[in-house]
């Protein structure tokens, strides 16, 4: 099917550390669109009455001005930046209805399987320790034992190629790379370093020149 | 962009009445693609090298045999199926960037919002006492009012068209299709008759064709 290109401001409203927002600018960076970003733990104020709307009060939300396209959800906004603003030659989908259904299948990977035991260990070893709480041992090793059976089958789907959908960099991989920032910083580190497949996945997705300018979004 | 259209023997592995099961089922009768499926309820040791390769040992899987494509994730098979096999002028998804922007951030609400819900309470309210088990009643009041919030801005959402992504039937309509089945058999029925554009929304959506033959399936 054809998908003309939309003009129009683009505003994303998010908070600049929330792996949902990160996941956005990954794919807005990595389709060079230009787009206003409205930090909500600076500004809520101004923009009080278009948050009370928002869908399910999550965030982030993406917002086309002139085709008032108000679009929630990060992985529904990072598939639809792209299938819209593709870059020939550096598509993160593919063409192929074969490929497309691979990239769809391991984003909802990330979506069911690796975010929820990610975003456990995120909460037990950075979170709690932010506010002077403890990890529970018992809840990290647990969720260490299910994530490592996860990061086999990650292993395996990287025999033939360097990236999860196919020979190129997708939405898949890059649907990943949040909770990869918060998760190498703590010692669950070891469990990717440990699978080499895996190791140098990382190393390939997190040295885009796109998410780079995602950690300067983050540290600013 | 194009999408060729695939040949080839198509199979769904899966279990007759779970919900990820109903989805591809749903999918796959709405698009007329004619397959194969194997009920690993009944047949799991003729199948069993195949079913231990599973990704994530979670049903249904979706092979296309002369391609070789193996996809897994309910909602990952259904859009698959709605890209490369759509019907013209029945299509699943919009042509129109804006339009498929909104199809995926409601398949996305289903997945993150209304599924968790609606699965929480069709385990305490069916599969519960299923086993001779009492329902909690603080988890399904907290669990209701949780869904009835989340029902108003579906009550909102459908104040200008008939269906959630826009004036025609989208595989974001079609994603609710198998918790609503279950749930309209429970008390929480209720919670979709109070609402009359939900309530219009359930009854239109259920009396497709396509529905008909998944619950012929469901109740073989």
């Amino acid at each position: 099917m054809a998908l003309e290109v939309v003009s129009g401001r683009k505003v994303l409203y998010g908070s600049n550390d929330s792996k949902e927002t990160m996941r956005v600018f990954a794919s807005l960076f990595e389709h060079e669109v230009p787009f206003e970003f409205i930090n909500v733990n600076i500004k809520p104020k101004d923009h009080r009455s278009f948050l009370s709307q928002i869908p399910f009060g999550e965030l982030p939300v993406y917002k086309e001005e002139d085709d008032d396209l108000v679009l929630f959800g990060s992985r529904a906004i990072m598939r639809y930046i792209s299938h819209v603003y593709m870059i020939k030659g550096k598509e993160h989908v593919f063409v192929s209805p074969r490929m497309q259904g691979m990239v769809s299948s391991w984003i909802e990977s990330e979506d069911h399987w690796f975010d929820p035991l990610a975003s456990k260990l995120i909460y037990e070893l950075i979170d709690k320790p932010k506010v002077g709480l403890p990890a529970e041992e018992a809840v990290v090793d647990e969720t260490e034992d299910e994530l490592a059976k996860i990061l086999d089958l990650y292993e395996d789907q990287l025999k033939e190629n360097d990236y999860l959908a196919g020979d190129k960099f997708t939405s898949a991989d890059l649907t990943h790379l949040p909770n990869l920032y918060y998760l190498i910083k703590t010692k669950t580190k070891r469990l990717f370093e440990e699978r080499p497949r895996v190791a140098a996945w990382c190393a390939l997705i997190m040295s885009r020149p796109a998410w780079a300018k995602v950690l300067a979004m983050v540290h600013t």
